[in-house]
């Protein structure tokens, strides 16, 4: 469905994890699965971003468009959706444009592979 | 031990996500949590610093000095060192000065921490 000619797909993702990594604890991390897993811990390795992702899995039905999340964060639209590009992007959000709205959902597994990879 | 009056506490641990967190995924994490979690990942979100916290734990009984590490990853001792300090500050990696050389050993309590508060 996500693939139809009448409209552009509705979620974006860069798997960047499912193609790293080796556990940072174990063998030693190769430099460039420590440039893909730093990437992705980067994204959520900032206070803002952590409340958005948190806000976005607590909300009714596990997602929220931009409206729900400037009020609890307190910051402008344009700086709330920058941030929520960067978690898109990094695979932790999945985003679908519905009519006006752009909705946000966590998808969880990013977070799994995350905590796997840091866990000793 | 390590507080007699005859030397220096050996090992500098600044215990953050002890006081630390509610996860990100469940309740809304408050903004304090946000910043102490982020604060700790930040620590771990370079690659330079995941390499080094992986030579560290591949390293032969599990620790390593600063000459250890400088070859393989390639920077400058003071860069080197730079970066450990980071990871000290966050508990990620316990200091111990012996002699000339500072030796460096990861706490997996602390990698464990951030993993479970992580995940979903």
């Amino acid at each position: 469905m996500r693939m139809t000619v009448t409209g552009p797909p509705t979620t974006t993702v860069l798997p960047v994890l499912t193609e790293c990594c080796s556990p940072v604890v174990g063998q030693v991390i190769t430099p460039a699965d420590a440039d893909t897993l730093a990437s992705s811990l980067k994204a959520i390795a900032d206070p803002t971003r952590l409340r958005l992702v948190s806000l976005v899995a607590a909300h009714e039905d596990q997602e929220a468009c931009v409206c729900d999340l400037t009020e609890p964060v307190g910051l402008s639209q344009p700086t709330v959706s920058h941030h929520l590009k960067i978690l898109v992007e990094a695979g932790i959000l999945s985003r679908e444009q519905r009519g006006r709205w752009a909705y946000y959902r966590l998808i969880p597994s990013s977070l799994t592979d995350l905590a796997r990879l840091i866990t000793p």
